[in-house]
């Protein structure tokens, strides 16, 4: 019953790409290696996944192993898996994504990451591996997804302007938005709540506060739109 | 610069999940294996990936050696990887998807492939592995992509009927639908091309053929819709 040695000269390692938003800019989180492959370069907060632990069970511990995060809720993108992506030998990468709101997470390196820094991706120069293309995919994943979903919704504070909302949508995407438009196919959803507040300590005129109605937005969620804008 | 050995006493294979539609059923492409683990049963048609093998070559390759299929265009899907998932070792492994006419192919089984048949998606009973659980799987994602994208479109014949349409969206969401509502809301999409002929050899009143409009129906691949239905 062995499948033969050659094909089990492999491994498989998890990485993870963790978009954060912090009211302007699209940031992800990135660590840098103390370990060689990569020493001292920027990568993607992965590792390889251990021979008695279901896959699933993997990019949460590796995550919490070199950031310290926990309880994020981390959704299979992709397998890459070109024969020299590793300079070690063959290892194909499940990618993970994830959305936070940077403000409610510390996160801290450990273990082989030297350091870790929300980094905006746009200056995101070159990575260790294949992330940059790992980058790149689950970007546009995202891109595509935020279109379809309510997904982004998971990097804003409990409470937001419509002018905050707008931001996000424009960092996602890479592009500016017209306001008006904008405002009126978000309100057409009814997936925003009045909470009746108003902004507080800013110099202008003090914004409304929403919310997301979490009903219709589970609904959505499952239900999709198309938010063409 | 090695990894350890550890984590390399593991392998990875790709398992396929062909769909197909006859006019009626949706139908799933099984092979019956001829080789020890799961002898006699039924399975998708997957198999180990080479260790020079770039991992997307492999699922095209491996379809190709155990049924003869070419060309077809599969699409990655999610990858499983529960610890004891297969009995000879730790494999993880990445399903792909896809979406064919029946009556465009014919399937031969090969290699360890003893039988190849197409099987109503309804008449599945256990399969090999956690084959099951992929093909579960894989149909929710059919699902919900028959729901967003035009995709479905591709298990039809070049010109069909609305009825035609219609029963494949049946199929494939396993549900019946209300024929008022289901050719207006397609019809309002503008997908159809009304191809100025009409069914032969029919013992009822002929129905009008539409075509796909191919323009159309990349803006809506690339775009998606809502498709309520």
């Amino acid at each position: 019953m062995s499948l033969g040695n050659i094909e089990f000269t492999t491994a498989f390692s998890v990485d993870n790409v963790i978009f954060g938003f912090d009211d302007a800019d699209l940031k992800i989180l990135l660590i840098k290696r103390a370990e060689e492959p990569f020493a001292n370069h920027w990568a993607l907060p992965g590792a390889l996944v251990y021979h008695d632990e279901n896959l699933r069970d993997a990019p949460m511990r590796v995550l919490k192993e070199l950031t310290g995060l926990n309880n994020v809720f981390l959704e299979q993108v992709k397998t890459f898996g070109k024969v020299n992506r590793h300079p070690s030998g063959r290892v194909i990468t499940i990618a993970y994504y994830s959305l936070i709101n940077i403000h409610k997470v510390a996160p801290q390196a450990m273990s082989f990451a030297e350091e870790v820094s929300w980094i905006k991706i746009k200056d995101v120069d070159t990575l260790a591996f294949d992330h940059k293309e790992i980058l790149e995919y689950s970007l546009d994943k995202l891109r595509r997804d935020v279109k379809l979903r309510p997904i982004g919704f998971e990097l804003l504070p409990d409470t937001f302007t419509l002018s905050q909302l707008q931001s996000l949508y424009e960092a996602v995407l890479d592009k500016e938005l017209d306001k008006r438009n904008f405002r009126k196919k978000i309100l057409s959803m009814k997936l925003l709540l009045d909470v009746k507040e108003y902004q507080q300590g800013v110099a202008h005129r003090p914004a409304k506060l929403f919310s997301f109605d979490p009903e219709r937005y589970l609904t959505l969620k499952s239900e999709g739109f198309n938010f063409e804008i």
